[in-house]
């Protein structure tokens, strides 16, 4: 069935961020879409973000793409130039290698659901506001390559 | 700007479908984020189906994943096995050499509005409805060869 069952797709806070920045995407939940339905090309998740929830730390990709659909609520798109208001219907995209660091932070009482897909090598990258980045392995280090 | 200014990238119901099969999609009004935005790792197109327009023939890809998500409105997934209806906030997945084939029907009286991904080789697959094949280069020929 092409139609996505999601209440039957199990979803997840978990995070590998370390202690403290693990905090801000406790209200995160998300549901694997391309696992669960077959899809390798790309990766997709469904996501609910709960009031006072961050996307994820702000960070950017050196070479995967991502795109983002609200599909209800609300939430900020923040960058390194300023916030964005993100409604239902609204799209976001991100090209690889695009250094100024994004996030989405639900300010607002209600939850806010996306859908975001992303594709390429998503080992390279950064964050903008902490002193961490990606690893080749998949793990997190500090900006001098001493891990946590 | 991430947020992506869909009113600013114009629609376009263009196809490459020979006569008659062009007729069902001449009210799907597509806009191609992924040129718009620079992304290259995928394709997505955020369409808009107007009351009575399919979304394309019913079709597969052998090689090519597509993701689905309804921003707004409704449209009846067909397949082999039957109809779905898809409602906002719904989404649909069809990994690629599933040869179910499938289109969205909007037999509502109000627009259905929705993005796809798709990522992959989209050059081989087939119509289930019609004497149409892709063939490798881009152009559509009857079952046995034979171009339109």
């Amino acid at each position: 069935m092409p139609k996505i069952d999601l209440e039957n797709i199990e979803p997840t806070n978990r995070t590998g961020y370390p202690e403290p920045f693990d905090k801000p995407v406790a209200g995160r939940w998300q549901r694997p879409l391309a696992e669960a339905t077959g899809l390798t090309e790309f990766g997709a998740r469904h996501v609910t973000l709960k009031p006072g929830a961050w996307s994820s730390q702000r960070h950017w990709h050196d070479n995967e793409d991502e795109l983002l659909v609200v599909v209800s609520g609300e939430a900020v798109l923040v960058e390194d130039d300023g916030q964005t208001l993100l409604r239902a219907g609204d799209c976001a995209a991100w090209p690889k290698g695009t250094t100024n660091g994004h996030h989405l932070r639900n300010e607002s009482g209600s939850d806010c659901v996306f859908v975001v897909v992303g594709a390429g090598d998503c080992t390279g990258g950064g964050y903008s506001d902490i002193d961490m980045l990606f690893s080749g392995d998949g793990r997190y280090v500090h900006k001098d390559g001493t891990p946590y």
